[in-house]
């Protein structure tokens, strides 16, 4: 970019808003995946009128731009790697409006998803969707990727919970798609087009969310298990008993291991599989599912089931899962996560055939799951700096996500196309479906400057 | 149409699958609305093949096709008004395949709602979405829509139930978007731009559908009130207090007199609202949900509380309130239903608003509505006959829908825009949202044949 380019932006955002030096180009280098790619320029725009302003001036001079949050992104998708400006939307921080009685809020794009929770509890609702990354991860983020989270079985995923928006397109022009209406029919869909578009159609400035009132009660479970068959063959008995759990999370014996090591909760070292399950609503119900959840489990032989005694023991067990990602650092120096998945009743096929990728290449793999959604999060265990070793976790990662598809699965569950799977998309999509997806992509950004080349390659 | 372009339609589609006679063209020419548009051929595809031969034509041709199911439609979107093929799917209605380990069923879009709801039932599953029109209308046509129903206030509408689909565009080619993955996130995603498209896009041949588990148990309570008001505030309490019901269905006393004229179940016809609620779940949970929304009813001054005491008796509540559309037959020759939304607790000042259209216009009009959505059928009555009285009718449905988008709600909840709502649809959306909209209907219509100029003009 030259140094006028510069200088326009600089206009647009003030100077305390725009950053140049290589330092700080550098910390925007990064997403939580192992890709890298630097921008020219930081711009933190503070208002819907300096994002229209920039992208107008993008679109003018053909510049790309790569717009994003925390970059907790696990898929490549706010990499800025063609260069030009990375849009850091978290100086749009605020709740803008509330709604309770009508179960709508309205926030900036870089308000933090642990930031929203914890303003509407105190009001007695929250919002459902809840990634690992939560108390990082922004809600423009969220939407880009349309995150899921664990108790996105019961609840549904960020697609679901979007009503409407503000948004800026890549000419610059500000538009407004759907309402703030819950039952919100908007003929030929925008919004839910919006939703896990990652950033190529358009910049959001104001997000339109529905919440939900908070359960009265809960009770969450610890089950391990021999087998993670017998986890699986649990995980699809409980549904198929008209439960539907918040949560139906897995781990495996690889995981509780690092887990363990990193919380010491006295997690069995030993069993093969954990689920964590929750079950929410009305105080009355819950004896009822637990005592379901609890035969279900003795059926397909559980090793131990217990329940949790307090919010204390609760909030244990779930910073357990959440930061076992973290905890595998332990083990080995670099980890890749992979997001596929698979009908619920092909998990135990999916985790068989991921063990003998495993042994076939020789590299560790833990797997965690949102078993209930048959969402898959297999965790490649290995070193950055052993090239060869690189080229395995590639090629094994390339394998679960053929197997998945054959298995009557997807490409991703919740993180997305981004960088990292924009090879495999053509196994799942046509050509003819991919020509459809490119022709949308022009019509919002007709340059092709919005986050280019994400996902697939409009010119290609 | 000439006489060749018929025979090659013959040809595809066999003859005793084509009809092109005037007496059976006029069967044709009508959906639910009052509007009328003759097709120039009929035709009834048995299979994917044949709508993809027919489509290629159609486009090599420039012939218009209006995809149609049952004709249930009340926007206009199934009429055939700028002639060239009927493409009327019922003769695809098999059910294709059913999965209920993970919940899915895949069926051909002929199938009508309530074979569905009679082919799942004894297998413990239901597909939520239910239309007041559930006995005739298509899966197909359920999707063109975007369709609610009264128990889409807890369970959501089609959209939510719509995993991929096998289908047709506006060229002939066949493509698969989505999947039968219950977590199913199409980056770009095609599929929920599908639901509601009413027909613009393409033609479903194949639909992956979600299913659920029959919940355990329900209760039934009809509840009467002196004045909306009263009954809008209880909606909206009931939901503030963390209770989400099946339902939550009003009508006033115009209709509940309807209702009761055909009837005669003893409803109270001096009461000036009534609420249908449903609750549903485990057996559990409902009487604690019962005994909170006979307190809020009792609060807000409630006239009769009642609990139905038996099936035969929620039958018959729920047949009054589905056949009340039909019944205002018996007050005027015509009428016209309306379809708009606000925010739930602006039901109140849409209704003394409608209450007030009424006497300006001097006409009778009834208020159905799915209030827990904050979505109102006004439904005006007159004699189509006086043409006077016509120009009055649209005159108020125009200020109905104006008024709804001045609180903040939508020109329309789930009877679609068809051609009916057309003109209004500048008042919702600006010109750049349309022109998106256009140039996604180019996308997967390049020649614009397929419902042509519905929901919006494409090449103005």
């Amino acid at each position: 970019m030259k140094e006028t380019q510069i200088s326009f932006l600089r206009n647009i955002v003030g100077n305390k808003n725009i950053c140049t030096n290589k330092e700080e180009l550098l910390v925007y280098e990064y997403d939580a995946t192992l890709l890298k790619g630097a921008p020219e320029v930081i711009v933190f725009p503070e208002n819907t009128e300096q994002v229209s302003n920039i992208l107008a001036f993008a679109y003018q001079e053909g510049i790309p731009v790569n717009t994003r949050g925390a970059g907790t992104n696990l898929s490549g998708g706010s990499i800025p790697d063609q260069g030009g400006i990375a849009l850091v939307m978290t100086k749009m921080n605020k709740v803008l409006e509330t709604d309770f009685k009508n179960g709508v809020v309205v926030v900036e794009p870089g308000v933090i998803n642990q930031e929203l929770q914890d303003y509407l509890i105190p009001h007695g609702y929250y919002y459902p969707p809840d990634p690992a990354s939560m108390k990082a991860c922004t809600i423009g983020g969220n939407i880009g990727e349309c995150s899921g989270g664990p108790r996105c079985l019961k609840y549904g995923v960020t697609r679901d919970y979007v009503l409407g928006m503000e948004m800026v397109l890549g000419t610059g022009e500000v538009v407004v798609i759907g309402s703030k209406q819950q039952m919100n029919p908007d003929p030929l869909d925008l919004v839910k087009l919006m939703v896990g578009s990652e950033g190529t159609l358009g910049v959001f400035t104001k997000l339109f969310l529905k919440i939900k009132k908070i359960p009265e009660a809960k009770k969450t479970m610890l089950c391990t298990f021999n087998s993670v068959k017998d986890a699986s063959k649990t995980v699809a008995n409980i549904i198929s008993r008209g439960i539907v759990p918040t949560t139906l999370e897995m781990m495996d014996n690889l995981l509780i291991n690092c887990a363990e090591d990193f919380t010491g909760l006295g997690l069995d070292r030993n069993a093969d599989a954990l689920l964590l399950i929750e079950v929410d609503g009305f105080k009355e119900e819950l004896d009822g599912q637990v005592q379901v959840i609890k035969e279900v489990c003795e059926k397909n032989y559980v090793k131990e089931f217990k329940i949790a005694q307090s919010a204390q023991e609760v909030d244990q067990l779930w910073t357990a899962r959440r930061t076992v990602i973290g905890a595998v650092a332990r083990k080995r120096p670099s980890y890749s996560l992979q997001d596929v998945t698979v009908p619920r009743n092909k998990l135990p096929d999916i985790v068989e055939a991921i063990v003998n990728i495993s042994q076939k290449y020789n590299l560790p793999i833990g797997v965690l799951a949102h078993a209930g959604d048959g969402n898959l999060h297999p965790l490649v265990l290995f070193d950055e700096r052993n090239k060869e070793e690189v080229k395995k976790v590639h090629e094994a990662e390339f394998n679960i996500c053929k197997i998945a598809l054959s298995l009557g699965g997807t490409l991703s569950g919740e993180h997305g196309i981004g960088l990292l799977k924009k090879p495999y998309l053509k196994q799942e999509f046509s050509p003819e479906v991919l020509k459809l997806k490119k022709q949308i992509m022009l019509a919002f950004d007709p340059k092709n400057i919005l986050n280019p080349d994400k996902i697939l390659e409009v010119g290609k």
